[in-house]
Parts: structure tokens; C-alpha cells; sequence
């Protein structure tokens, strides 16, 4: 099977390695238009060729769009009209999945398309970043499945399960709204907590000398990639209004009973807040 | 040297094991109020024996208070009261220094305390999370050392060394302005999260099952203890809410952003979060 990979960083170069070092991808075509990229990318051995998008399509059998969601969601139909009349079978790796699901709508080709997001990563980007076994034990989510063909499903399926991702299934718009409470806000958190030690940096040179392990963690995620990001939270931008609002509640409700010195109310949220122990180890 | 530990938690019980592990004290006498954690203590083998606080102030050379600093507060002027007129050294480790170097402010056996930080530890608690080194190449602070005896700042630096920490000097007061900034902070954050997606869970029973690496880092320190951190927001209160209030400004910058499609300015706080990679590799 000849893969075909547009956007060969972190997600896209991950992929390419391990579903040819593991046998599914014979080949891997690599689609990366930033000059230094490709040359990384090819050096490192993500992909055995880099080439324009339509030699990709027309060369590989299934197609992995790895680009930025707001980039992917311009391409998707161009992609789709390049496969159309075909079997070839085209999916997107991206974190917001209605608005490519949408884009697709109605496309001569939709049933060849999956979409997909599996959930992984780490806070680089860029062909470097890639590494093997990036995907293996996390979860993989298929969405709208019912609008792709089964024949595409069951290729998709296999592919996830050589990277030994479970796959699970999801409504897009559902997926949207649960990756904005349990990922995108973990990034704007980070952005913010980044964004207000930066500011008092400013008058206080040393005001980092201090910083812990706790820090480190909470803020990890600021180092994000605005290419990647931008796009997401403007394209998960209902959901995204309505974690943040209730955040900023959050937040408030803890300054309230600090500012009342009110011991038994920031007990009482600390209390609550420790129930997370049951989902994270 | 005869090491009095008060509270043997996380911090009490990792300093015990290690002070004693590389010879700095020849016995270990600790306090510990709560019959669970006393043998659990013992059994561990945190403390050679568990002894009153009168015991263990008269049998020990070093006293070092190791409890939530609500607590500490009231419990360093009696210590001060029964080491007045003697050699012995004390020493708090809270989190929160200018409450305590206050209430000490004054007191006969001032010069005999040095106020101390040493930067580390978990969001576990209790003596079973307590661990050999845990200090290790960590931060220590040292606050107000003028009003120490030399004697005093010297055994102190002499304990800390032992435990292979990298000692520095502030006043108390810079000190809570600095760990506002990169520590209280967090684990506001961090709460306020847990409290975010816990809230959406009541009506979203599955909302966890994505939650990725990038949630478990940032909500982490939300599994903090309440007995910890409850007088640490209440005595850090003024530097605390200095935090909170910045913080929401920067998260209410990208809510308009986010809410107005303004891409740019995302993008531009999202480069400007980025920064952070200066400081965390």
C-alpha cells in the first residue's frame, strides 16, 4: 500500500514512520511545500519521496491530510476531486472534525473520505518532532462514519490499528465539544499562565528563578505552535467561548473566597477539584 | 546532630529520610499528631521515635516545622518559647514566608530561627508519599537571614547542603510575590480546570474519556491537598489575587480574540506564550 502524506510534522512524520517501518505503507509520498521542512523530512526518513500534491494523490492509496486545520479544511475538497471515481481513500488527522465533516458535505467523493483524529502529540512541531511509537495505546476517533464508504472505514480502521490506536466513534460536532474541555483549554490555560508570568517578567527579571516542577507542567503546553492552534480555536470557536466562560467562572469563584479569606469555600473548591484523582493517575 | 521533624508529610518525611540516610542527623525524633500517619511514619522509618512537641523541642538540636502553614503560624512562637535561652535552631519549610517571619517578629528567640523554602515536593501528601531525593539539585530559599544568628544561617546552610540543595537569599516578602507568580498560580489554574470539566462531566458522562497528556499535565496540581493549600491562598492573599487578576485579563484577551475571529491576535498571543520556551526547555 503506497501512503501519501501532506504535511510532514509532528502527526503526518509520526505516522509515515511507523506505518512503513510496520508494514501497512510500502512507500510513503511526502507532500511539504516549505523547502527546509522537506529536506528535514527526507533526511530524516520520513517519507521516500517528497512531491506536488497531485503526484501524491495520484501515486499513493490513501491519502493522510496532516496540515493545519484551517489549511486542511481549504484542502480537502481539491483533494477529494483528485479522487474521485476512485479507491483511493483520503483522511484528515485534525482536532476539530465538524468543519472538515462540513466541507465534505455533499462532495461526488465524500464516502472515500474519513475523518479521523488520533490523539497525540507533544508541544513541537516540525518534521524533528516526529518520532516512532507517538500513536501507540492513545485513542483514535472516527467521526460521521455513516458518511464514508465501509470499504474506506475498514482501511482507515486497519491503518490505526498498525499505529495500535483504539478506535472509537463520535459524532463530529459531539468530538468538538469534548476535546474543548479536555484539550484546547488545557492550551489556552497554559498560553494564559505563560502570557501573565511573561508580563511580570517585564519588572521582575528573576521572577522565573523560582519556577518548579508544578510550573513547568501547568505551563508546558504554552510552547504550542500558533500554526496549529490558531486555526483550532477559531474553528472550535462556539465550544471553545463556552469552556472559557465557564473557566473564568471558576476562576472567580476562587478569587472571591480568597479575597473573603473564606477558608471553608476555598476548601470546599480545592475538595472538588480533587476528585480529578479518580480520572488522572 | 538530633533532628526534631514536626509533621512528617511529604516534605517532613523526605528530609528526615534523606538527613539521616547521609549523616547529617544521628536520630530523627518526630511529631505527628495523627495516629494513622504516626505509624505509618514509624513503619516506614521516617522517624526513630514519635514523641510529643515538649520531647522533641528538649531532645533535639534542629526543630524543623514541617506542617501546613496555617498551622505552623501558631506553632512557631510556642517552639520559640521553649528553645529561648538555648542553642537549638529552627527552622519552618512552608511555602508562605512573610506570615511566619512576622510572627516571629520580636520574639526573644528570633535570632535562633531561620526561615527557610526548599522548592520541592509532589501533589502527593502525607508520610507515605514522603521520599529520599526529593530535594536533590532543587532551590532553596532562605528569607530574612539578618534577623538569624550566623550561627543559625550556617547550620541551616550546613542542613540544606546535605540534602544537595543550591541555596539563595530573599526577603520574605519578594519571596511570596515570586512564588505567586510561579507556583500558587499553577495550582489555581490547575483547580479551576479540574472544576471546568468536572462540572460539564454531570451532564457529560464521557467528557474524560479523551483527555490526553496535555490535560493530565496541566490539571495535575490539581490533586494538591486542601490541608496544604487552603492557608497558603488565605496568608499569600494580597500577591495571590494580584495573580488571579492578571491571569483573567490574558484569558479574557483571548476570549475576545477567539470571540471576534481575530486570527492575528491570536496568533500574536499565542507567539508571545511562546516565550515561554526561554525558560522551559
Amino acid at each position: 500500500m503506497i501512503v501519501g502524506v501532506i504535511g510532514l510534522g509532528l502527526i503526518g512524520g509520526s505516522m509515515a514512520v511507523d506505518l512503513r517501518k510496520r508494514g501497512f505503507a510500502s512507500r510513503v509520498l511526502g507532500v511539504e511545500n516549505e523547502k527546509i521542512n522537506a529536506e528535514a523530512a527526507l533526511g530524516i526518513g520520513l517519507a521516500d519521496e517528497i512531491v506536488d500534491l497531485e503526484t501524491c494523490v495520484a501515486g499513493s492509496d490513501v491519502i493522510v491530510l496532516a496540515i493545519p486545520v484551517g489549511a486542511a479544511v481549504k484542502m480537502l475538497p481539491k483533494v477529494l476531486d483528485l479522487v474521485a471515481g476512485t479507491d483511493k481513500v483520503v483522511i484528515d488527522v485534525c482536532s476539530v472534525k465538524e468543519a472538515m465533516c462540513q466541507v465534505a458535505l455533499g462532495h461526488a467523493a465524500r464516502s472515500s473520505y474519513v475523518a479521523t483524529h488520533p490523539m497525540a502529540g507533544t508541544e513541537y512541531s516540525g518534521p524533528w518532532a516526529a518520532m516512532p511509537g507517538l500513536f501507540d495505546g492513545r485513542a483514535c476517533i472516527l467521526c460521521d462514519v455513516e458518511e464514508s464508504s465501509p470499504k474506506a472505514v475498514r482501511l482507515v480502521e486497519k491503518l490505526y490499528d498498525a499505529l495500535n490506536m483504539r478506535v472509537t466513534y463520535m459524532r463530529s460536532d459531539a468530538h468538538d465539544m469534548h476535546v474543548a474541555y479536555v484539550s484546547h483549554i488545557s492550551h489556552i490555560t497554559s498560553f494564559a499562565l505563560a502570557l501573565t508570568v511573561l508580563d511580570k517578567e517585564k519588572d521582575e527579571k528573576h521572577i522565573f528563578d523560582l519556577a518548579s516542577g508544578g510550573f513547568s507542567s501547568t505551563v508546558r503546553l504554552a510552547k504550542s505552535s500558533a500554526d496549529m492552534w490558531v486555526p483550532i480555536l477559531a474553528l472550535n470557536h462556539d465550544n471553545v467561548l463556552r469552556v472559557i466562560d465557564t473557566y473564568i467562572d471558576k476562576m472567580k469563584e476562587f478569587r472571591s473566597a480568597i479575597d473573603a479569606y473564606d477558608e471553608d469555600k476555598i476548601r470546599e473548591l480545592i475538595a472538588e477539584g480533587n476528585k480529578i484523582k479518580r480520572i488522572i493517575r
